[in-house]
């Protein structure tokens, strides 16, 4: 089933990377950046942009052929580069999907034409386009929405909702990165509910509510924002707890990232927090030193933190947390009554991908 | 004439602070961001929101009571405010509107509690408060327009061209700003239609075009963004040219930044194009040498600039083209009829206050 919902999304990103092609740049300084960018997103799963053909199917089944979707869809993509773009540089990121980050290869190109500050000078771009991200991002969901701003009332008042809810999930997810880049500075530990909130608004707002939300409202029908924005939460907490296991135990050639990794930048997860909160007082400085990355973490290092978790039955609360997130998503879904099959087939694919994806 | 504008302007300025104070955080994450961004906001002079009062009155003698003026403005602050907090960072500024920059008061409080790499994690504060600016300027807006989403259809149709406009007016802006950040970083001369292509793209659009143009279709009455746009034009480059004079001869106490400051940054002016091209071979060393920063400019540097500009024609040349702009931009005036004559009497202060205006 996951794999229906992957094909299902392969076929949706052919759709969203023609929209971005066709976005002209306004101006021959334009081009430049735009071409940067229209590379960087074609690298992406696109998710994202992929969840906005799902959303407006959900809600009308014939709304995928609607003109204003892919556009719409390719604005998510490009917020969610935008995104990318200026979290490197705060994490000071070299690689990103498997090539040098935006920031990094300015700086290269910076340092061959033998620049001064070639490092400084390229995060400086990096953050310019960034920002023409947001604002191209805007541009395409405005250019996507003109119709509906002029046909009637109904979809006017749509449209409108599509920008206020865009505009506060993101603001919502830039809070949720603040508050992240602070969590990563000091050295404080962080209770669990906050973790749960960073989960809500970094992840399954502006990941999964938004685009559903977004696809949604553009093609009418049943009003779906509620259970939508509820069905996110589900999702993202979901995906950010196999996040979390996938960044400590997974395969680093499955996920693109070396075991442990999480461990090196210190990140706070529910993992951590319970693991944390459960051990004996005789635990607490080998796991203090891992978490904190102090230390390079090896295979047996691994081990003893999984077989730690699983004497103190912390595994087994997070997937007992797992399964009754899972079912919640399910119990959701079997609300939202009128679906084409097909179409809820392809949430279900969903629910099992971000509960058990490998990578 | 420059005083009456000006104390229209302050009218309208509180009624900008009174929106941004009136702006509700979405979580207690997104209070303290949105507490630090308001004081920024409020220490700035907020012309560009006060030229959206300005655009609604001139389409509409009482528009300036149309509830959704306030938060248009306010929104065109947060913007402003947004590529504030980043120009910042990129070109490492301290002090702004004389205070410590965003990025720079982060990283003070991030010394104080002894954060490792604190003017690191102070700029990656820094970038996301940025960011929260653009998502609470689109909010606002989006708020602003709520009700003209539901109202009518001609009304709505508006709202979708005032966000598609901010976008790409927005974009264009980021795109300049990429440019004036390479033009710093390299050594090649840049040619006169490309510096008053940068006045367009980063200031005319951006800070006069743009607000004029979101005021008036606000207020609805009739279509003026065809004359504002031009309109825009001429005042940005008008501001610019003066600017450039402020930043070369200007008094240090009245402008809030040293005489001869352009210089040390290497800024590519109208000035210096014109007096690099205009200046005999023996002077080129000289003048070389002033314009890269690489020697601190004294006194008798500036005067020396000054005397040999005005030997070579350039200030009589810049003089010129500046007194053909104003007639330009008092011509558009004229051709707007129907404007309550205290507003074209604000718009004619605003033609002479960026002409002449002494800081």
């Amino acid at each position: 089933m996951i794999a229906d919902t992957l094909s299902y999304f392969e076929s949706r990103r052919a759709k969203i990377v023609g929209a971005l092609e066709g976005i002209a740049p306004a101006s021959d300084a334009a081009r430049e950046p735009l071409r940067r960018i229209l590379e960087f997103c074609v690298r992406g799963k696109m998710i994202r942009g992929c969840l906005v053909f799902l959303g407006a199917e959900a809600a009308r089944s014939s709304a995928g052929a609607a003109p204003e979707i892919p556009l719409a869809a390719a604005s998510m993509e490009l917020f969610q580069a935008g995104l990318l773009v200026h979290d490197d540089i705060m994490d000071r990121d070299e690689l990103r999907r498997g090539a040098p980050t935006i920031h990094a290869r300015y700086a290269a190109e910076l340092r061959e034409r033998g620049i001064d500050e070639a490092p400084h000078v390229g995060e400086a771009l990096g953050i310019c386009l960034g920002d023409i991200c947001y604002f191209e991002a805007y541009a395409a969901l405005a250019r996507a929405l003109e119709g509906a701003f002029r046909a009637d009332p109904a979809r006017a008042g749509a449209a409108g909702r599509i920008f206020a809810l865009c505009s506060s999930v993101l603001s919502e997810v830039a809070v949720a990165q603040m508050t992240d880049v602070s969590w990563g500075s000091g050295r404080e530990e962080v209770p669990e509910e906050e973790i749960l909130a960073m989960y809500r608004g970094k992840t399954a707002h502006y990941s999964f509510s938004l685009p559903l939300c977004v696809g949604a409202l553009c093609a009418g029908g049943p009003d779906l924002v509620g259970p939508f924005m509820a069905l996110g939460e589900r999702l993202g907490v979901l995906f950010q707890i196999r996040d979390d296991e996938l960044g400590l135990f997974g395969q680093a050639e499955a996920i693109g990232k070396g075991r442990g990794s999480d461990l090196r930048e210190g990140k706070k997860t529910l993992f951590r927090a319970r693991l944390l909160a459960a051990a004996p007082a005789a635990e607490q400085g080998r796991l203090r030193s891992l978490f904190g990355g102090e230390v390079e973490a090896d295979a047996g290092d691994l081990a003893y933190l999984r077989r730690l978790a699983e004497g103190l039955g912390v595994l087994r609360g997070i997937a007992e947390l797992s399964r009754r997130t899972e079912a919640e998503a399910l119990t959701i879904l079997d609300g939202l009554r009128g679906m084409p099959p097909g179409v809820a087939a392809v949430f279900e694919g969903l629910v099992e991908y971000v509960t058990r994806r490998e990578r």
